[in-house]
């Protein structure tokens, strides 16, 4: 087994659990963010900040390493381990969600949490830069325009070749604007395409690889027909672990994500594909997802937009030119023991590259940290307590 | 005293010499390479890395610091070594070069190593953002355009308040291409200059302060009498220190280095103002200089120009794109025993920010690292060995 998952305490009365995750590289404690390292580097992080932060685990991203530098390039360095000189666990994701942020969502800046106003004009799907049919999704690259074709099979080929501990089935992650019609398509199709990645994945195993876990992803947008569907069928494939994929409105997420938990089986990890904001957390790990990838904590971090125990804060802001508390007087990460919001506003005012450094440090160890309480919480069996005590103030804003 | 300088050995027959300055903050072994952090940050590198460059000390500049956060706020915070969390020696510039750079130098790009070419029309004379007078220099921030005066005494107020350990007079920093009489002209204020600075700095030792140094600059463009007399000129006044400023055409700066350092006093530091190409640092170390600082190596390690004891690399090259070697195989840094070539090539081209920390820190590092080296040739009496040795593989490029 490439993996191993262990539960070690449950919340009562609810999905949520605690455990860990044995991989090549190292134990995951669950629940569990990763950070995310998309080109082979988390943004504006060395390695060892990364550590710094408390993060076990980072997920790469296939389709920009399939563009650059080339999954070929990085299997030749001896995979992305060596590549980056990142030691522990890592992940890569299976290229769906490019795909949709490229076609059906390209040029609107849709993110993993859907705005009501989403509709698609004819001319913005005539201009996609992405076409999907049975075989896989041909794509126009977002670097020079050049056509490639990335099909299930292609999808681990690219994964194996970039050596993560914990691979995805190639999926098709669908907006929630479509309609049930489009969603149902979709989703049989990526059923088809996941059973195509694990057969891929076996037979590839004969080689002489290091082993590599394989996450199916469940998809089905906000239907609960589909979404049941779709975690019925994923359940019943011989999958590692596995992820769940959307583009979600917000409200519909905790639906989503119980619906598809009560059937997934209790022994295998879950993953909730691109989401991490701290309510989130807290709905995502209570109904039973162990692990939580998001770009939010670096790229908030990059952008002066920093977490505290009492919401989000932009540093960037005049009142924090003379304030000589740390960005969150709670927190212990380096940059709060080192470090005034005064110096920091005055970083990213004077557009200083190490501002960026440094929130992204601070908000990676705060995410990450919040979920570790989470985990503590419920091996103390104080979960529900924990998490109303910090949402109270957190929405304090 | 608020330094001690100790002169350990010298070169035979010749200026340089290896030695100590002892600061409040920390010890200095000299001849040393001193990191810029220009903004109160050494660009892209926490205090860590910029420990892990070997750095013992760190240049801010008054200019851009005074305009923001500004010395007061600065101060409030208990000094720039609190304000950035750096807890080693500190130095401060006059902001000089800076009114030179948006004088006479404005738009034109030009940096402590003039060009040949370089002739101002009159539009760029009328252009310029800054007019020097008896009292002071009065300036437009380039930030909004506000109008500004640096005069002597504010240039020492400005550094008391930022709270370096070695601070420098208020000068002016001419250019190479204005005659012999605005040179003579300009070097008579400076001298006039350098009193003001050192009286308004004794007066205000009587606070208290923490001790700071005051190192007079020593200008004179190429011009050897006006060298030796502003050599003559700062030796007779009671500084620390002295820098040896100038905005130099490169073949003269040997000549001016000597001029000036057969006149300067053994017994006191001597700072080459913002040179750090090594075949310059090995003429200043060889010449008497004990310290240097340049934004050289963080500038290139940004822009992907990288040192090595070959020469320097353009590591975005295509060529670099498979190359598994560090990017000096000699190199003892943490960059260059953990990342290939072909990694930096990657995150450069991805424009991803590791690769200008990282860039910055080998840069830092090997520049630094270099100047050590030379440090113990000295001890060790074969300079001229060393220099020969490492010229000769360097021009090899």
């Amino acid at each position: 087994m490439p993996i191993k998952f262990e539960i070690e305490k449950e919340i009562p009365n609810a999905l949520g659990r605690a455990g860990k995750i044995e991989t090549p590289h190292g134990v995951i404690h669950t629940p569990a963010f990763v950070s995310v390292g998309t080109k082979a580097t988390v943004k504006a992080l060395t390695p060892e900040q990364i550590k710094e932060t408390g993060a076990e685990v980072v997920l790469a991203n296939t389709y920009h390493l399939y563009l650059a530098p080339g999954d070929l390039r990085v299997k030749e360095f001896g995979g992305l381990h060596k590549f980056m000189n990142w030691k522990g666990p890592m992940m890569t994701d299976s290229g769906g969600f490019q795909v949709f942020s490229l076609g059906a969502a390209y040029g609107k800046q849709i993110s993993k949490i859907a705005k009501a106003d989403e509709v698609r004009s004819e001319e913005e799907i005539a201009g996609s830069l992405a076409k999907v049919d049975e075989q896989g999704v041909t794509f126009k690259s977002h670097h020079d325009g050049s056509l490639h074709c990335i099909t299930p099979e292609k999808s681990i080929e690219i994964q194996h070749n970039l050596g993560a501990d914990i691979i995805f089935a190639f999926d098709e992650c669908t907006s929630p604007m479509e309609d049930f019609k489009y969603q149902e398509e979709a989703l049989e199709r990526t059923h088809r395409w996941a059973q195509r990645s694990l057969e891929y994945h076996k037979q590839q195993t004969t080689n002489n690889r290091q082993p590599q876990a394989l996450f199916g992803i469940v998809q089905g947008g906000r239907e609960e027909t589909l979404r049941k569907r779709s975690a019925e069928f994923m359940r019943s494939l011989d999958f590692d672990g596995f992820g769940i994929g959307g583009s979600f409105a917000k409200e519909d997420m905790e639906t989503a994500v119980k619906w598809v938990n009560e059937i997934l089986p209790k022994e295998k990890p879950r993953h909730l594909l691109g989401i991490g904001e701290p309510e989130d957390l807290f709905m995502g790990v209570e109904n039973g997802v162990d692990l939580f990838d998001c770009v939010a904590p670096t790229r908030n971090g990059r952008g002066g937009t920093l977490y505290t125990s009492r919401g989000k804060i932009n540093i960037r802001n005049a009142e924090f030119r003379d304030d000589q508390e740390p960005i969150d007087k709670k927190c212990q990460c380096n940059v709060c023991k080192n470090y005034t919001r005064a110096y920091l506003c005055h970083l990213y005012r004077a557009h200083e590259m190490l501002g960026g450094t440094l929130g992204s440090i601070h908000n990676l160890y705060f995410i990450i940290n919040l979920v570790k309480k989470m985990r503590q919480a419920i091996l103390e069996n104080r979960f529900p307590q924990f998490k109303n005590d910090f949402l109270a103030k957190y929405w304090k804003e």
